[in-house]
């Protein structure tokens, strides 16, 4: 099992993250692993059919998208996407969040697409 | 299972804690448990065995003390504290905390003090 940081400044460590789109594993808190991500633009429909995914909006402005509607999360606001349904992040301007999601956990779930990153790369570095 | 608030801004859901060391159950992701509190002075020495437990400084500062060390935490940091762990949480000032915890995690593990908070008195309201 990786070791993380006794503790993690969220400020500082998004300062590590230069890659849109790809989340790094910064804690992992019992079976969940806490992740930061930067993001703009948007990414693929997908779904996690066993996992629910938490967002939470640390600096700008995320939508995300369902068939059915759209959840609009402002900064400081979070949000649980529920296992097994599609949806697709969509933030006009980069935006900053957190993700708890389980340990085995696919980034784009079922959808393989070039920026889709492995687990072994969100835990590198 | 209790149903969440769809998106939860936090610093409106703080708005609603009226009490202290009273933590609130605001969603769940997978078998965890997304609670807030609010925190001033300190809180009985405990540890949950089988438990980690996230805490993320929304406002303000905390330290965790343990028998061993004190791991000092400003606002917009996060810190896991490892399941099995005797530690005391200490706020000089008040302080605002989001918890990551599993659902089953007790309050002050097995110590029960008149501030205890059960499962059910977290999830009400």
């Amino acid at each position: 099992m990786k070791t993380f940081a006794e503790s993690v400044d969220l400020a500082a460590a998004f300062g590590t993250v230069n890659e849109l789109w790809s989340p790094k594993v910064i804690a992992q808190v019992n079976d969940q692993y806490v992740k930061l991500a930067k993001v703009q633009g948007e990414i693929t429909w997908h779904s996690h059919e066993h996992e629910d995914e938490l967002f939470y909006i640390v600096r700008g402005h995320l939508r995300i998208h369902y068939e059915d509607r759209v959840v609009d999360l402002p900064q400081g606001s979070l949000h649980v996407v529920p296992r097994g349904v599609q949806h697709k992040p969509v933030a006009d301007e980069e935006c900053w969040i957190m993700l708890i999601e389980t340990v085995t956990t696919k980034h784009t779930g079922d959808v393989d697409m070039p920026y889709t990153k492995t687990l072994e790369q969100q835990l590198a570095g």
